[in-house]
């Protein structure tokens, strides 16, 4: 397994310098994020991956396709949207020769990541006045819809969708795919070259089920992601990630059973944190490549 | 099914007060807390709650069983201590007639519950310089272990243990019991008697196989809890539990699924919540009233 710099990682680094960051401190790949991709420009970024010599591990990120759940016209617009983007997030990774596309489907419909819930009334079911839906078992039944659209899709055009389960804390807005198990079973009606899963530290560690779901998941796994759970979290849960080693983690065990699954691609360290956003992006890269020998190995 | 006050969500309350405010609002039963009790009194608390006519649906909480993981004798005093306090605790619950002692189980050994970690090292595997353990197996096991001394003794004095999955969020200092399916799991091995599980609709809610756990747990369910879950968590995640319609829960289909596995016992409804702590308890207990016969039904 080699280390690859997911491009978040160093969040004020344009595509051009993560890509330059990257040669600098010898690493032979790079996960790239789709708005950096935008920036730069699609055929720009292609050619800097090129010329670099380095393999796009992950592009970042398709899904957010469950607003479909919401009633209506509303909601037949925003599925075709989110089908709409999803397609062109497909092209842009077979552009980029990208390992897998990053698949984070979208939390309960209405409800807008990391912005309160809209003003709501008490009515449990269905969709609630301030026009959000706490039918979870419709979202999830709205992702499984989307991805019998997008996997053919993916499919013909050589990418791979790798499904993301998200910490449950993240399942109101985010994701209402929450465990690896819930990833893998539906992945399972489409061949392994379409349709893979993310296995990422930060939100699986604290599964039960997780070293029997990864072993079950085998070649299934698309991308195996490592940061760290602080603890406490801060108010902002999704800078939550840390660097390895400074929160409750233990990778070891976790690293051995993706090995043993078969996993032969890349690490990604993907950390979102405001005291690393803030570092200097070459500081942050080397403690990146120092912890992740020291913590993330197999036999650690 | 009918309400219980779990006394913390009026947490001004004494044990008195409680068991006042619940007659003078007409329910029939009480969830108390050991802590509370202590200060009544067991004797008065048990005298309170027979003369008022009250059931006593859970005591909270024994647990906290993990630390025994830390090493050497620290390890192993710090696990007879929470085998006496937990003996203690279904002596308590025994005297009390309680329907079950809910069992918070405890986080990776040497957390302190809200507090930041101890300051450590990148040591991933065994326990870090700074005192905590990251052997998350290892801590699941001192639960089981724990269970195997505590369940027996139960047995003997009538208690039903009640294990509390609790949210994800919760596992690095609360509870390593992070799933209905793994608390059930842990059950089986021991009388329906003797140990159940707990269904709190906040720690559940996301979990996509609860409903298949619900069913497979039957009986099993010692108690079936409902508060709503807010989004976005505030900065302190134990007070993220509000009143049924404020949050994201849609509780009809768990409601339904509790009553289909044969639950019959009292629901009780556990609010941890600054701003529903800083209101007029009486309020609160009338707002509670009325959102569980809006909110919870299985019909609704």
């Amino acid at each position: 397994m080699t280390l690859s710099l997911n491009q978040r990682t160093t969040r004020r680094w344009t595509v051009a310098e993560a890509v330059d960051g990257c040669v600098r401190h010898g690493l032979e790949a790079i996960g790239l994020w789709r708005e950096n991709v935008a920036e730069q420009g699609l055929a720009e970024s292609v050619k800097l991956v090129r010329e670099a010599g380095l393999r796009v591990s992950s592009l970042c990120r398709g899904g957010f396709m469950t607003a479909g759940g919401l009633p209506g016209d509303e909601g037949r617009r925003a599925f075709v949207r989110a089908l709409d983007d999803n397609r062109r997030a497909i092209d842009e990774a077979a552009e980029l020769r990208a390992a897998c596309l990053v698949m984070v489907v979208g939390g309960l419909p209405g409800v807008t990541p990391g912005e309160p819930l809209p003003t709501g009334t008490a009515n449990a079911g269905g969709v609630a006045a301030g026009g959000f839906s706490r039918d979870l078992a419709g979202a999830r039944e709205r992702v499984a819809e989307a991805l019998a659209e997008l996997a053919p899709y993916a499919g013909e055009r050589g990418v791979k969708l790798a499904l993301e389960p998200l910490h449950p804390v993240y399942c109101p807005d985010r994701a209402v795919l929450s465990t690896l198990g819930q990833a893998l079973d539906l992945s399972l009606a489409y061949p392994e070259e379409q349709v893979g899963v993310v296995v990422d530290t930060f939100h699986v560690w604290w599964d039960p089920r997780l070293f029997e779901d990864i072993a079950r998941a085998g070649r299934r796994i698309a991308s195996y992601q490592v940061c760290d759970y602080l603890h406490p979290l801060p108010a902002d849960v999704l800078l939550g990630r840390g660097m390895m080693g400074d929160g409750v983690i233990g990778f070891p065990p976790i690293t051995k059973a993706v090995l043993a699954a078969g996993y032969t691609g890349d690490v990604e360290v993907e950390i979102f944190n405001a005291d690393i956003w803030a570092a200097d992006p070459d500081e942050v890269v080397a403690t990146m490549k120092a912890r992740y020998e020291d913590v993330v190995p197999a036999t650690g």
